[in-house]
């Protein structure tokens, strides 16, 4: 994977010229700018500051092949995939690059590693597919000798109980391969998290991912049978059972733990029968008002298909000039749903995998809800373009960058009458907030997971990029939109997670007190303090 | 509801003659025996221990009327209702009774009487409708000033989102009480585990309840949105929202916390439109491994009913004895499993609930999946039998401790890998333990809780009572069954809890590192450690 960007050389992705012209057209980017990053060989990097001894440890402990602290290997574990990542990586700054990358083989590898780190006060982030968009897998060393990425990658083992429809997977399997092995038993997890490309399933677990497809399959954390962590302290594993009354559950204390508490090293989850059949189409509703009740219908009645998602008029309109939802579809389309009165409205994807038979039925009643909520089918045309697009939002946002355009995402999650009026504060405060600096926004939003009792409200914004001020532009709009979903009634991060940049927000989201349990756990399991520190917690 | 059993007076359970009969054949049990429980006025209690001041400052915070140390209220919460429970009570001896009931009415009342135990060094014992059959409500006081159970009972609020399908419930709500104020507003929570009539919403979160329909509805894990821990640190209450990623998951923390981190005084749960039409059938299999393999297919084929029971072939065979499957349908239902291979098989009940269209189309998919798996369908008669029976069980336990008859139940989960073995070593475990001490049991099982990945199993056994060490003969067969399961790979515990009987498995359960965290956790929030002594976690 690129250092500075997603996806690998000779990836890259292009945007339609005339979309390239509205964007200038609407945020007023100068159209001259054609910006790229610094070469690897001018990227800055700190001395590396780990202690000799320390060094040699680790080496003894993974195999000298397996500690790196060449150029490529630190820029490419100095940050995450966020925007301020990037902005920061593309100016050459790897100034968070950790001193040592280190790769583990197995359980008792990162035994060993954990011990010489606690014995040195070395600082451990553990590092997937280093994909986190949130700051999750950034070092931090300040008050400790140095600090490593563990890197997972080498944990690759899969074991599959078909009978049960569980596999145990390793914590540094990437998505493709994770899914490859599972095929190959006639099973999948069905888990596809816009990075599914490039991030693992230790990943997922330690940052309570949902995949587009989760109000089908679920979210990982209901995927969860068992999972063990490798801390500091110890080990902990609970039982891998279906389900159980004894006292409370220390599965959900480890998924979502972000590396905080230790190192999870495999899970095991709850897979299915790969689905002979696939169905995407597209709906499209008047408002995203009538298309979010008619989701709410759908979802409380059992009716929702595996993957159900819903643009507002913005995100529509953008997605129909860049051709994300299928091009030659959307001419004719267009010209029907300006006859229904639906011009300028919402586009829906919904989505079946499973039996035919089961399919069809359970897309017979959807589609008879949808349509009594007020949808108009679109057929499978913008179905199938959002499959083949359903991971190029990242690609697109390094070409983006090329052209000046400050791109970013977040995301949140409400019960349903609490839908309307947080689209609406949330929206808001991005608006104003980029506004106010001179630099007013195009807001976009879907919601895409649905659960009975609320929904999922996923943000994009596009802003003219202040050219030298822009990570200060970054955070006011991250920070107005933050404090427009606690204040709203939001959770701070439906499926992106905690990392750095949410964490001043966990107060707000579990209260004073709860912050001081997940300390209290955090000690237990990780006395000496090493284990990805600056994340989750705040300061 | 009776001191000594279960029920109130008046409502007590008859066995027909000729399953008496059949039991005493089976299990040589003295017919002249007729046992009773001693008078209220006979039974033994400590004198209240509580110092004056501290009974001042309860009364204070709660209010005079609400604080009672009459011999009713003292032996009303000397303990829950399991069999050893019974034993003990049925003999006159409260020796643990609370020193003190006190009845707050608010979270503020809560907060006031932790803090003066906190001071005192009292310990206190949530108490809901004290309906435990771990031992999770027994007071514990070795080591404190005294003890009080804290009766949650004038909790009762609750307030309704129909639009979310989500309600928030007061802790002290007993099951009865909260589905009638749901049903005023048509919605319902579907939770009834067969404590139904005598539970509290409470007592349900604090102990990670499954309700017989839990397969449909949900357990209440499942169904928690959010959820308020009073500790004597602080309040401790996540946001209600329907998923999130940010960090651990506290709420699953506080449910199964079986009031030894706080008292939940509320929960917001989640709820559905009440089903305008329940169906409820019975099923024959020819044996219980083709039942469990045909439910696993039904499940893993999504076509799961919302309650899915089956019986093995003692349990079929007893409960067609007692005539708890419809006895009529039964003697026609004989006659045709006779002429199809299917006598001396198992029973399963399966029942439906929703809207008529739905719940038909779902119970024909539900049917051809068993026809294929070996089922005979036995019509509406034994699912409405069941139905009408379905919150029995604990009153016939009345009945048969009146005879001589010791009867316990204890209940695991597992894969469904696991599942055939697992049910062997913990049958035979019972089985090979109470032979050996001259009481050969009757040990009977059903799968009542279905998931993907696996079910749950729970054994009911009925053994002649030693009647001069009546506990000694419990302990032994509790301790052989709950060794088998841990060796096993079965959790403890899929619903009743842990309390006071499980808690010496609780280190296979979570091991070493897993109690140390959820001790740490105690520490935090209960630093004064009064909170439920003696539960959950072993000494």
């Amino acid at each position: 994977m690129r250092w500075w960007g997603w996806g690998e050389e000779g990836h890259e992705a292009s945007l339609p010229g005339t979309a390239l012209e509205l964007l200038r057209n609407q945020l007023g980017v100068d159209p001259s700018l054609e910006l790229s990053p610094v070469a690897l060989e001018a990227v800055r990097l700190p001395e590396p500051r780990l202690p000799a001894s320390a060094r040699e440890r680790l080496a003894g402990a993974v195999g000298a092949d397996h500690v790196r602290d060449d150029r490529q290997a630190r820029v490419e574990h100095a940050a995450g995939k966020g925007y301020a990542d990037l902005v920061r990586l593309r100016s050459g700054d790897a100034s968070s690059a950790p001193d040592l990358v280190v790769q583990p083989a197995s359980d008792g590898e990162i035994e060993a590693v954990l011990a010489a780190c606690a014995d040195a006060r070395i600082a451990v982030v553990p590092f997937g597919g280093g994909t986190s968009v949130v700051g999750g897998v950034e070092p931090v060393s300040e008050g400790f000798a140095g600090v490593i990425a563990l890197d997972l990658r080498r944990l690759t083992g899969v074991t599959v109980d078909r009978l049960s429809q569980t596999a145990t997977l390793a914590a540094g399997l990437l998505g493709p391969e994770a899914e490859r092995r599972l095929g190959a038993e006639g099973v999948t997890l069905g888990h596809a998290p816009q990075s599914f490309e490039y991030s693992t399933v230790g990943g997922w677990v330690a940052t309570r991912s949902a995949g587009q497809a989760s109000t089908g399959y679920g979210r990982i954390d209901e995927l969860v049978e068992g999972v063990r962590l490798i801390a500091p302290a110890g080990e902990l594993a609970g039982r891998a059972v279906p389900a159980s009354a004894a006292g409370p559950d220390l599965r959900e204390l480890i998924v979502g733990s972000e590396g905080i508490l230790g190192v999870i090293s495999e899970a095991t989850l709850r897979v299915r029968p790969v689905p002979p059949r696939r169905r995407y189409e597209g709906w499209s509703f008047r408002s995203f008002e009538d298309g979010c009740e008619a989701f709410r219908v759908m979802e409380q009645a059992g009716a929702s298909p595996d993957v159900a998602r819903l643009s507002d008029a913005q995100e529509t309109s953008l997605s129909m000039a860049t051709g994300s939802t299928g091009s030659a579809a959307n001419r004719l389309g267009q010209a029907y749903l300006r006859m229904r009165g639906h011009e300028g409205g919402c586009v829906a994807i919904v989505g079946f995998e499973g039996e035919e038979d089961d399919l069809e039925r359970r897309r017979l009643r959807c589609a008879a809800l949808l349509r009594a909520g007020g949808g108009v089918g679109l057929g499978r045309g913008p179905g199938e373009a959002w499959l083949r697009g359903r991971y190029a939002g990242p690609y697109l946002r390094d070409t983006l960058l090329d052209h000046g355009v400050m791109v970013e995402t977040l995301e949140t999650a409400t019960t349903w009458s609490n839908l309307g009026p947080l689209y609406a504060a949330v929206s808001g405060a991005l608006r104003d907030t980029l506004a106010q600096r001179g630099t007013p926004p195009l807001v976009m939003c879907h919601v895409s997971h649905l659960y009975r009792s609320g929904a999922s409200l996923y943000f994009s914004f596009l802003a003219r990029q202040e050219q030298e001020t822009p990570l200060e532009q970054w955070r006011a709009a991250k920070t107005a939109a933050s404090d427009a979903i606690v204040a709203g009634g939001g959770t701070i991060t439906h499926h992106h997670a905690v990392g750095r940049d949410h964490a001043p927000w966990m107060r707000a989201e579990v209260g004073a007190l709860g912050l001081e349990v997940i300390r209290a756990a955090k000690e237990r399991l990780d006395p000496a303090g090493i284990m990805n520190p600056g994340k989750l917690l705040p300061a």
